[in-house]
């Protein structure tokens, strides 16, 4: 594969906007990539999306999209689950590492407060197993929550142990423009939080909202070294949807095999990562994820909040922008949201929540609870 | 980019399948192309589907179907509309090409029948202009009917003119054990058959149908030459999704892109195709495609049915497993079933419809009225 560089990157304020449709949505974060590559155009687009059809009544997307930003350029939806962002943007990298194109616009978006609140919740949970588990009535926070008591009960950890995960990503949020939630929150909050579904309550569970990010991506090769943003690991897994089929439902598997196989591309190691942009749909996929990918023994990951190592500061930086707890989850753009926040970062563009020096950070994706992991290492050089 | 060949193809029977699940379908296809290809896995999939979301409450569905068939790999759905399943071949092709990946199945999966006629109708009206089409009440074979109107009224065209491709397909179904519907028809029951949409009655349109197919690629230069199946050309092109932002309705811009695209890939142009399975969801899209493929001129297309050009062996053979029209289109999974029945043909597997000597052949998938086309051509060499 000839390396790929990431020349632009673009996104929109995640929150509830009603008075703009998916293509307005999708199409201000396209311009925003493409004002910033200094580019008009390029030569195709790969769009995350997860729901446009259950809750847009559009499916065909991508052409949609493509056509109201002005470009007529190849396009098509790349779809798994919450991970579609992360999905699209390695579809996107192969085009471009094959020789197929030598310009390629990644996208990811979702808009999903059009709806009422059950509608949406039906819509996520078809990202589970809807023969074995939706049948049964679970919705996917239940599942995230199932995953959740085990791994309390199986660790020791209580409920406040997870509370640093959550504030952190609070406290970068506030200096997030973009960011859906830009307030701080306390441990006295977090324990005093609505119960969603035991033990997850309301400060354990990221947001939804209607948002878009991009980037646009080219050759290495036309990019003067030195300031180029290059892909240096792409790696995607999956593991089985449902829970009752996992062999270990406290371990990512697929987070692990595509966590090496990404670390394995780029010549680096867990050490080696300044930023690390993860999927914390909800606090519990935060410990699993830092088990998983190298960070912390089995078990263990909440320590790493609770010792302070997940701040811009600490030593594994986690949700520096306010991740997907407080940034938001407009769930089929978030993997494109994460990859844009890891490029700020090695940028140098992150003022207030600025990892110092940063220059090799990943970026991990999820699609549904944890059966398509992909995974996106980045290096400034 | 390194070449890439076909060494496995898979199908299920396209029917109303109600004691299957869409992952039970999806494995079948997707076996029977590992076993024709003599593996045992692949290092990806590449899943073409359109509403797994909407009808069969599942999204994330490409790791669903990979784990069913027991393959834990990395699996991604690409969504195009109708023009999923060649989406996803050329995003399989891509993965390839750029040597990601040594071995990929390409797969399409579409269960449409579970549901009532009015849900599945709404569902199929996704591939159109929510905010601009659908909102207006119409659906999307009503959107083709103006196309077909528009048609008959600028060249003169009576309805019966485009009996013959109706009539070619069916007659070459009935060889076709996989195809929803082996049954002749006549031009009197042509004429005769209910009217849908005016102008287009039964007979013009396409069945749905729960289905999949599958394909097994890898690169070119590990299959021992003289027998294998190149993808020769591949290419992908967009157009407006609504109707009333064309610059020439009865035009398939998008089409004509691609298919340029493609014959300049190949090497190759109209003359040298030795059969071509195009996307006739209605007569009038088989006219249209014949046109801007270089097969007719502008109007003309309809002519060549009537001529006769478009039996198996006739100038320019087409729909010659039955096309979209009778072997069915279970949207996602057509536009790999067409590339299947190339390959087919080329390997001379055909029996009563087999297009003499085949050795270059095409399949174009269209997402949409046209939004989105992709044009595979393939070479046996």
């Amino acid at each position: 594969m000839r390396p790929v560089a990431i020349i632009g990157i673009g996104q929109t304020k995640i929150d509830e906007q009603w008075e703009k449709s998916i293509r307005q949505i999708a199409m201000e974060a396209i311009l925003a990539a493409l004002k910033d590559a200094g580019r008009a155009s390029a030569e195709g687009l790969f769009l995350g999306n997860m729901m446009s059809g259950i809750i847009n009544s559009q499916n065909n997307l991508a052409p949609l999209v493509a056509d109201w930003a002005g470009l007529t350029i190849p396009a098509v939806k790349v779809e798994a689950a919450c991970g579609s962002g992360g999905a699209a943007l390695r579809s996107g990298l192969m085009a471009v590492a094959s020789g197929e194109l030598e310009s390629v616009l990644v996208a990811g978006v979702e808009k999903m407060t059009d709806r009422n609140p059950h509608e949406v919740t039906a819509a996520l949970a078809t990202a589970a197993d809807a023969d074995y588990e939706l049948e049964m009535g679970v919705s996917f926070i239940g599942l995230s929550a199932l995953i959740m008591r085990r791994y309390m009960h199986e660790y020791g950890w209580k409920h406040a142990d997870f509370a640093p995960f959550a504030i952190n990503a609070h406290a970068n949020a506030l200096h997030n423009p973009f960011a859906r939630l830009q307030h701080k929150i306390t441990l006295e909050d977090f324990e005093k939080s609505a119960m969603i579904a035991t033990p997850i309550n309301l400060l354990d569970a990221s947001p939804i909202g209607d948002g878009a990010a991009a980037l646009y991506i080219v050759p290495a090769d036309s990019v003067q070294s030195g300031t180029r943003v290059l892909i240096a690991g792409s790696a995607s897994s999956t593991d089985t949807i449902a829970l009752h089929d996992r062999s270990d439902l406290l371990f990512l598997t697929a987070a692990f095999k595509s966590a090496q196989a990404a670390y394995k591309q780029a010549g680096v190691g867990p050490k080696d990562i300044d930023v690390f942009e993860l999927h914390d749909a909800f606090t519990i996929m935060t410990a699993l994820s830092l088990e998983a990918c190298g960070f912390a023994e089995r078990g263990q990951g909440p320590r790493l909040g609770l010792d302070g190592d997940i701040t811009p500061t600490g030593h594994i930086p986690v949700m520096t922008r306010g991740g997907l707890k407080a940034r938001g989850h407009p769930v089929g753009a978030t993997g494109v949201y994460q990859v844009v926040e890891v490029v700020q970062q090695l940028r140098g563009e992150c003022g207030e929540t600025q990892v110092p020096e940063a220059r090799i950070g990943m970026a991990q994706n999820i699609g549904g609870s944890g059966a398509t992991i992909i995974t996106h290492i980045l290096k400034r050089e």
